[in-house]
């Protein structure tokens, strides 16, 4: 049986297939990411489960029709067929051959394991979580681990199994890279964090009484300003925030809120925006395609921290937005909040246990450690069930806290029992990409930091647009980060935003 | 390539092969129908034109996989096996027998040009209402029925050809028993249409000041109240209601709010509840299966106007509901209404010209109309250059009405355009069968009328689960008439509650 009818006409033959096909794929997997919007979103509780079984079946549809080996033999062939380098068809064709090795690499029986533990996983690590007792799921953690390492060695490694896990999120990275530029990074961070305790000490909590439903319309006020398309998306609740393209000219965010701290929507609507422009910005006739995909999470990271830190965490941002925000959010002026304290509180440095309540500053120093744990484990140098101790010792080194359990440790991310490992290393990228971007496209281009300082947006989006979304997946992101500030990804331009900030000298 | 990967291990194999299909089929159709429902509720705008395509392929995917030549090897297989006459399998192989030949024998040249024919007829008929000028849309809709004979030859049929078209919505129901059911009925309707004109003079329009979102509050306590199961469904908002049973356990009602008149919104939520709950009603293991699909529209639609007019728009049900009602809108008592007020402008009949606007008493006048014009275009009785005539003149005869223009006429409703010939006349038989089912479960249960008085609806709705949910597609729809009331469907109970309601002497 056969998916497609019709062979598309233009292009050598085998290309031409392989593009409709993939195109094809797409559209079944964008079915699946609109169940899964959906089951974050709207659908009702009684249909989980029959939902579950969905997600299996179409997930393994996709994979087979991905895996199919006319695939390779259309790959193979549009290989052969010699386009030029930097040619869109070269760049698909070298995508698509990342993909569909690793992809063929995996034995079937791997993926059905890893699939059934992941789902086991998930019940013991919330369950472990809720009581904070790691023993309830070290099993788990042990065959995660085990299975990963199956994983790598069925891709292949060099140098680290880490290195072969890394590639599936940022393509190129090694683990002596990033261990080197963390190990540049640490100390400086560190550095930084008396002074920052130092002023925010007299930074007000960002707390009153901010009903959700003005929260919202703040919040879309100012997605709408930077330029998230409403024609093109939409924003809805959920408990976790996250930005997912389903499609085409159709990208979907969500946010959660808090009604004493409006911060707390409106950060991750500013973060989430981030995350959206840029598959927006992604050609949408090339969806499914490289071209038409993100090229890694250190990439889409920096452009969500951008808009959330770079522009929404500057003075000039709430020298501008105050009164909007006060307009919305009444409580504000009631309560004697100022541009200056607003921006104050959202600039507030404060070491804490959980990494998605972290603040800009400590943020990097909990990815570092984890970072550090997981590599040792999957490379065998640290036995899971020595893993909370380990935390919790490093993590007293190097935030000055001490950890009092194990849901405030090593339980509180759900990255290991999805088995996403070799993922927490991006968020940290993304942190020190979009400052060395932000910094870059404002030297290159005045017009963008006097935009910035009238709230007006365009110039910026319209260069991360040429600089980083035009490309998709088509270059590096090394290449991409090259071409467009001239250097590799560097802690430079974070820590002078950091030490801006923060420093004692300065202000 | 196969799309299962593991047989399933009870029954004789061809038919647990043929099971396990149709169930990874129904995971495709319920991806579509989900993507369907989005489309209506939360797509942005420039998502649409995609997710036309993304339909277009789905839909061609899953045609594959109900044709393959597999399946109709286990299908006969399934046959000669021999399964008891009146078991679940054999209800199955039947249901699943007539839906396969009908998939196969419509060659795919004529399926794709029916598509490609609706799509343009569609916007050919929104073009011509919207001007009113039939002219723009007749060679759309001669094109549609010279397509739609070719689909009924194709068929094959007997008697007449509109008979194999409506086999598609209502199986086994004949053009020589629909109309003979319909000359019974017609004049019996329109003797009764001058004392309810006579009634219906004192009662006022329901007009008053009803924001949606308290519309919204009584209808979700209503819907609760008649057993519409939240967990397992929920009700948005789109221009045209629907319910849209999208997987097991999750069933999607829609509803629309004029802030003028509540009874828009209520009427179309006890409706669409009406669907809703048989499709919750039905077998949800069996989903996908004919066992677990309704048998009819007939049917279908029997179950929403139960709840709409046989208890929505009964004296007892406002009796108990209206303080309710006046509690979530004020509106109520500030404008003096009473229950009885209420009641009376629900029911009050008044001949208009668009069918989805009519009143109770003058709908199926609507109905016979359109079944009569639209059979007689199939069999070439009457030419399509000819149909706006005949409707103005058969509406004045039979409303007495004159139609102003054709946008007021035959160009008012979606059907003709989207090839839904044949049905038409199952909205007629849905009120016929829901005025019978209503009569014979308060004769047959004593225990349901005592419910109704006292607004306790689990007895209601546990006899229509019972006589009518639980047999899904297992028994054809006439023997689920004939089983639970005694006879096959008539006009006479729901004359005799039309009469009930307005005859000059009842009251």
């Amino acid at each position: 049986m056969s998916f497609s009818d019709a062979p598309p006409t233009a292009a050598p033959e085998p290309y031409a297939r392989l593009t409709h096909r993939m195109r094809e794929i797409s559209m079944l997997g964008a079915a699946t990411s609109a169940l899964q919007w959906d089951a974050e979103t709207y659908q009702p509780k009684k249909g989980v489960p029959w939902r579950a079984e969905q997600f299996a079946f179409l997930g393994g549809l996709r994979h087979r029709m991905f895996t199919a080996p006319e695939i390779g033999d259309w790959l193979k062939a549009s290989e052969d067929h010699g386009f030029a380098d930097d040619s869109t068809e070269a760049a698909n064709v070298r995508g698509l051959r990342r993909d569909y090795d690793r992809a063929t690499k995996l034995p079937a029986e791997l993926v059905e394991e890893l699939a059934k533990t992941k789902g086991l996983a998930h019940l013991a690590w919330q369950d472990a979580k809720k009581h904070s007792d790691f023993a309830r799921f070290r099993p788990n953690l042990e065959h995660i681990f085990t299975l990963s390492r199956r994983m790598a060695d069925a891709y292949g490694w060099e140098g680290s199994r880490y290195n072969a896990l890394l590639e599936g999120w940022e393509p190129g990275a090694t683990v002596a890279e990033l261990r080197a530029l963390f190990d540049s990074f640490r100390p400086r961070l560190r550095e930084l964090l008396a002074p920052a305790l130092e002023k925010s000490r007299s930074a007000r909590k960002l707390e009153g009484d901010f009903p959700a439903a003005q929260q919202a319309a703040f919040n879309a006020e100012v997605a709408r300003a930077i330029g998230f398309d409403f024609d093109a998306g939409r924003i809805d609740v959920t408990a976790h925030p996250f930005c997912s393209h389903i499609a085409p000219y159709d990208c979907r965010l969500t946010t959660r809120y808090d009604e004493r701290n409006f911060a707390v929507s409106f950060s991750s609507v500013m973060h989430e925006c981030g995350h959206g422009m840029y598959e927006l910005g992604l050609d949408q006739d090339a969806f499914g395609l490289p071209v038409g995909s993100a090229e890694s999470l250190g990439l889409h990271e920096s452009q969500s921290r951008l808009w959330e830190n770079q522009v929404g965490r500057s003075r000039e941002f709430w020298e501008h937005w105050f009164p909007r925000a006060a307009h919305h959010l009444p409580a504000l002026r009631a309560d004697g909040w100022t541009p200056e304290t607003v921006w104050a509180a959202l600039n507030r440095v404060s070491p804490s246990f959980i990494r998605v309540e972290a603040d800009q500053l400590t943020y990097d120093l909990h990815i570092m450690l984890r970072f550090d744990i997981e590599r040792r484990l999957l490379e065998g140098e640290l036995d899971v069930s020595d893993a909370p101790a380990a935390w919790n010792e490093e993590f007293e080194r190097s935030l000055g806290l001490k950890v009092p359990d194990d849901a405030h440790g090593c339980l509180q991310d759900v990255h290991w029992c999805e088995a996403l490992i070799g993922y927490f290393p991006t968020y940290s990228l993304g942190n020190l990409n979009a400052a060395q971007l932000f910094a870059a496209a404002k030297k290159q281009d005045p017009a963008i930091a006097a935009g910035l300082a009238r709230a007006e947006y365009a110039p910026l989006l319209s260069w991360l647009r040429d600089h980083v979304h035009r490309h998709g997946a088509g270059l590096s992101a090394g290449e991409i980060m090259r071409r467009a500030t001239g250097e590799p990804t560097k802690p430079d331009a974070h820590l002078a935003m950091l030490a801006a900030k923060f420093s004692a000298g300065v202000e």
